[in-house]
């Protein structure tokens, strides 16, 4: 018995990591995000003799989601199966991959986690921008735009986001992009900084559209940019393959 | 005739993808620096027929290593081989991927980029320290310690860096740490900020120290810390499976 977190990377089938594939070939029960591979399941494992529960549709209600999956890890884990969690991208990165670390080791259930490819990372770089290029930054910072700046609930400091002299990589955040990328104006980052936001990276509906941070929000709104989307901030956005 | 760089991850043979293992698996002449799986390259393929370039044993010289390793990708191309570009981490992260992906392009040779899983990430999390918690942060920043802070080609603006809110994962930064951490502070980021250091993270000689920010450079000092290592500074730093 034991449950095993696996980031199962961007969408592609097969940007999983070979450990993670493995994981999934020896599990009984799979628990699944509708990020990631999920839909492609087939390609890493033979799902005969598996039990696939698909976590997104868990029912809300008295009880949350997320502890309705945290029970059912432990459930199973318990009933002597091997469990995967498996997550969009890695699990660590805003995926409550610790809290459900945490739940298993409270419970006494024996966890692995295996980390994956980050959205925040190989979205971009799957349209041909990199987080980093030497000369250009230093240094790239990840953004959850979940909590809109301003809300009692932030956490982040927009002002110093905006003055960091790096690129900036915003996840889940379509729906608080104006607010954002006003934020991050006002505060003084040019809105002449090259832009970019892509919709389902690495899969085949993937779409992109370059912009800058003055013309994003637009981009977005006449592009009907829906999530799963990410979008990155800073000169890196407007690099070619041939400068 | 064709140029695949590959993510190989932070270290451990099987957190490579399942992509870039079958690129590996695909491949004529692998060249491959010493991070990544490269000591274990034979448990991912069959080495029989295929030439192993250490490009992390390339003389310097007259000519630059970089421009010595892309003038080998492209001539063994050209030649009519499949080449992988075996790179540890992500290609992206601070790897020079870019500038590799731009030599393929204007020589004209067709050249794919597999993602990686990133050490920034993963090497924090095998130690059981996410970089982001639900509560905790919304934002992290991974930096590239290279460049120490008041350098003239420095282009990380440290005050900002201090006040992001968020977590701080610092890579190539062992030489540079006392300097960093000096800065850091003299921003205004509480000494008593949690942090840890982790050296050769995912591989069977991890070394692993939490820490403060006041005691990290001190801590790294005592015990030889020696890259590769990553140190993370936040909140997140001090959390555990059992709370």
């Amino acid at each position: 018995m034991n449950v095993t977190l696996v980031g199962g990377g961007p969408g592609a089938w097969d940007l999983i990591t070979v450990r993670g594939m493995r994981a999934l070939q020896d599990a009984d029960v799979i628990l699944a995000d509708h990020l990631g591979p999920t839909s492609e399941l087939d390609r890493l494992c033979d799902l005969e003799g598996k039990e696939v529960i698909d976590a997104s549709k868990l029912p809300y209600g008295r009880q949350m989601a997320q502890e309705k999956i945290n029970e059912l890890m432990i459930e199973h884990a318990r009933a002597g199966k091997r469990v995967v969690r498996l997550k969009g991208g890695d699990c660590y990165v805003f995926g409550r991959g610790f809290e459900e670390f945490q739940a298993c080791a409270e419970a006494g259930i024996p966890c692995a986690v295996i980390p994956g490819v980050s959205s925040a990372i190989a979205v971009p770089g799957a349209v041909g921008i990199p987080v980093t290029q030497r000369g250009l930054v230093h240094s790239f910072t990840v953004i959850s735009g979940h909590v809109p700046p301003g809300h009692p609930a932030s956490l982040n400091n927009w002002e110093a986001l905006a003055h960091t002299g790096g690129t900036l990589v915003v996840i889940m955040g379509v729906k608080n992009a104006p607010a954002i990328i006003n934020t991050l104006i006002d505060a003084g980052r040019s809105p002449d900084t090259p832009a970019a936001v892509i919709q389902e990276g690495t899969t085949e509906t993937q779409r992109a559209f370059r912009c800058t941070l003055g013309t994003l929000a637009n981009t977005m709104a006449i592009n009907d940019v829906a999530p799963p989307a990410v979008y990155i901030i800073g000169d890196v956005a407007a690099l070619e393959a041939i400068p």
